[in-house]
């Protein structure tokens, strides 16, 4: 049984989560250690010991808690919304996160950091994979339900399109959240919008 | 006067860029001592000492390194190519770097890694922002040259279509270098095409 499947409480899950967030943006995944991931928690790092074996459990719960965390933060956006298309264009202005609290462009540049040493470190794959099809299942899912509803061309390619949606907003995190040239971020978010307008909406 | 300017033969800015390149794959930048970095070149911690101060200077000296290597890269393959579009997409193919040499695959990753340490580091963000302006502009000077020529639409921002077409292929790096989603990389590569083709691609 993987360790992060032990029973821990959803609120400390939260907290702990939170703690790997705040601990990989100050001394980055190489150099984490737990003791410094439970400085960020009111946790002992006992308790984290107890909950979780090593340092990769620590961070593929940081993973799977930033998927339960995105997944209700775009729940409750795209709930309010009547469209695909709609909820479509919601799920990239969010997961852009140009005006996103720290927390999330925090995830999203924790994410770009366990990426650059998932080639070197295989347990960091397997979730940072569950990650990545998440977000691109999630998009996916939108742009089939406007193709069905005729919203958007037949020809138009769920899974593809969603791809490249997705590397488009990994992309931006480099450029936009890590160095802070919001003119490109600008410049992102209308071409996102015009490549659906112009290569997935139906306008016949 | 930084360090990066003194004078070091190419033939050994070269070695010392692609020492860099290995030891930051190898140990992350956090962890990155000049030691591990003269483990991985042939010249002594002596000859780095002499010509670079700190772990900051060598980090910069790969990224202005492989601005370089990129540009000879690029040169070599658009010099043969007639039309600003023929140059664009095969500048897009390099830099997806599905096909490309392992060299041109690790500083795809370590400038992913760098950019998630930026936030952190002010002494990266400006070889960052040099580094990603490069890309930018030399995506942007094809454009303008396709618009120019009537190839490309009049109405086409080649900045903003430059820097759509950067963050895609940035962001292709951790799903498809770094976790081997070759699927996603293929699917991508026609995405861009399909881009081009539809909202760029002058069809009067």
């Amino acid at each position: 049984m993987s360790t992060s499947e032990k029973e821990v409480p959803e609120e400390a899950r939260q907290e702990v989560a939170g703690a790997v967030r705040r601990a990989l943006a100050k001394h980055g995944y190489a150099n984490l250690t737990t003791s410094q991931i439970a400085e960020e928690t009111e946790k002992s790092e006992a308790f984290l010991f107890y909950h979780y074996d090593t340092k990769d459990d620590l961070v593929s719960a940081f993973l799977e808690d930033s998927i339960g965390w995105l997944d209700t933060r775009l729940k409750l956006t795209t709930d309010e919304l009547e469209t695909p298309d709609e909820r479509l264009r919601a799920l990239c202005d969010i997961m852009l996160a140009i005006d996103s609290p720290r927390a999330m462009q925090g995830i999203n540049i924790a994410v770009m950091e366990l990426l650059s040493h998932a080639p070197h470190k295989e347990s960091l794959q397997e979730p940072l994979r569950v990650h990545q099809d998440y977000v691109r299942d999630r998009l996916a899912e939108e742009i089939r339900a406007g193709v069905e509803q005729g919203i958007y061309r037949e020809d138009v390619d769920p899974e593809s399109s969603a791809s490249f949606l997705q590397m488009t907003l990994d992309g931006s995190t480099g450029s936009v959240l890590s160095l802070g040239m919001e003119d490109v971020g600008e410049d992102i978010r209308e071409e996102i919008h015009a490549y659906i307008d112009g290569l997935m909406v139906d306008k016949k």
